[in-house]
């Protein structure tokens, strides 16, 4: 079978030949529909991650997949049904985060990630996966369902972001969405079929026409121009927000978002930057978490109840913003148009094959 | 009758005449009994707060005060009851974080504070206060009961910090507190109470001998001395740690105690430092919280429901403990004394009149 995968030492994703996997004893044989590609991909090719799965000289990429069941291999699957794959997978049989069901928990060391770190990914025609890595959605999600990966990652920040305010009466109306890249629009679009949110804002750095802004302000939110506004000064331009959503990875970020914060808000952070110095005023940042309650926390990677409620978000997300989110679905045969970086690219897919209903 | 109370322009507290209050329907009048002295008197006495009552030219200190019901004025409460009281009140009627019950949750503006902000304090012979901002403690606390208020405090910042755990499995097993002045200790005591907590550190900046180490040392936790192991040294020296509560309002804690933290683990912040500026790695910052699912909590002031769970908590503090914590207990005649700083001291109170068990 045909995968695509990056070789040690390069940078460069390229289609490979590979055996097409034998499921073990719990395991399901997938045929993969899409695999989507995001910032991570484009860090992996570059390095920015693990590598190789121990002995072996490439990696296959892809974590953010759709595909339909073609061999159940004796389990409680059937063949035909759709599924969507956890990224997350024991490196040396199990351990308590995997047994209880939170991989997504689990400390450096205790997990692989597939197509990310020390396990192949999902870009190849098939792949082989436990079941309890395997999350089905309905047969009207075969073309969109690489969407539910990372939408399961805002799932699960929400979840402990409002986990975090569950202790007192917290009626959120606001939320500032930082990024706009497909990760930031997906959350946007969640926030939006959550009726508590009334207000809600998403901060870029482009210039106008720009497809990201249409589908910010076709949602009715706000488009923030951070070149115009820095995060910090959001509550004098705007208002103070009772949810930050940190998607861009910008170090300064978090120190800013809790000046952005209504009383007993709180900011999710989602981007992992790299190592940098630079000054702030740690005690301004202090008493404004202890004054007004404020809170901050970080998430990564999701379980398969944050991909259960991904596919039920999914649902509800109306059919003009999907049309647009996803720009380009790209064949075998062209798979580098998906991994092409622009301000008029906002959501690409790999097909490995397609869905005809049954 | 006596009160203690700060005039304004002066930075000294002095004994003043001032009438009985009368209380005003729904109102319950309080003889005091004893009222503690904590860090935030002394910010108050140095014009650190908010200051006096509109129209007035003094404020009467205290707000961690235990009393008696000397007259219920019609209300549930009965003579000879002994009760605490909340510190928030409302500046104007109510609102509706006073309307639900969460005072603590008030933002700037919509609260003061009795011998903080903008109402008087509980450092008088008599105190009037609403019914609902009275919480009855047991007989048996008549004495110790004015560390009612400050474990309350600490009440608020465990819930809020276990809240932010409580979307996954979270065992917390050691935690270190950050201070050994009396909100810290009494934060350790509380935590030893709690079984979760197998192993306990407290931070300080002292040398042996000093009653703190003992009481920490008596308690079976390890004093860390901040000048041989930074905070975010600890994980290197000791452990990580799956909880840190910061009672010192250093501001470069929160940032130190990010890199302290165990996987999954959470900082509560209580301390309120004011503005400085400083370098932090912002990055590893931001990494650190994402990459392992760290969580941080501000926290302050606190509600009935956590004045209640407060008396719970004292009544299982052991004797010797609350022996050694308070060190000095003085009438109105020789009040200076609870004001006094210094290593040996601890905790303090002054007296406005013994309990006579009935």
């Amino acid at each position: 079978m045909k995968a695509i995968a990056v070789r040690e030492g390069t940078n460069t994703p390229e289609v490979i030949e590979k055996p097409i996997p034998e499921p073990q004893e719990g395991e399901v044989l997938v045929r993969t529909l899409r695999v989507g590609v995001d910032g991570t991909d484009h860090e992996v090719i570059n390095g920015g991650h693990g590598g190789a799965p121990e002995g072996e000289d490439h990696l296959v990429l892809g974590h953010e997949a759709v595909g339909i069941v073609e061999d159940p291999n004796g389990t409680e699957f059937r063949e035909g049904e759709i599924v969507v794959p956890t990224v997350r997978r024991p490196p040396n049989g199990t351990n308590e985060y995997f047994e209880r069901g939170e991989p997504d928990m689990a400390p450096g060391g205790q997990y692989h990630e597939r197509g990310i770190v020390g396990a192949h990914g999902f870009m190849a025609e098939y792949f082989a996966s436990p079941t309890d890595s395997l999350v089905r959605i309905p047969p009207s999600q075969a073309e969109v369902g690489f969407l539910v990966e990372p939408i399961s990652i805002t799932e699960k920040a929400v979840e402990l972001a409002e986990a975090s305010r569950s202790s007192f009466t917290w009626d959120p109306e606001s939320a500032l969405v930082l990024g706009n890249g497909s990760l930031g629009l997906l959350t946007l679009a969640m926030l939006d079929e959550n009726e508590n949110y009334e207000r809600l804002y998403c901060l870029g750095r482009r210039d106008r026409p720009d497809p990201t802004i249409d589908i910010i302000e076709e949602m009715g939110a706000t488009y923030v121009d951070s070149r115009q506004t820095p995060v910090d000064e959001v509550p004098d331009e705007f208002e103070g927000m009772d949810f930050v959503y940190e998607a861009t990875g910008y170090a300064k970020h978090p120190f800013q978002s809790v000046q952005a914060l209504a009383p007993n808000g709180v900011v999710a952070l989602l981007g992992v930057p790299s190592s940098w110095e630079f000054e702030v005023d740690g005690g301004q940042f202090h008493e404004e978490m202890v004054l007004h309650n404020k809170a901050m926390v970080g998430s990564v990677n999701s379980n398969v109840r944050h991909f259960e409620s991904a596919s039920r978000t999914l649902t509800k997300m109306p059919e003009w913003f999907l049309d647009e989110l996803v720009t380009g679905v790209y064949g075998i045969d062209e798979f580098e148009k998906a991994f092409d970086e622009g301000d008029t690219i906002i959501k690409t897919a790999v097909q490995f094959s397609a869905y005809e209903e049954r």
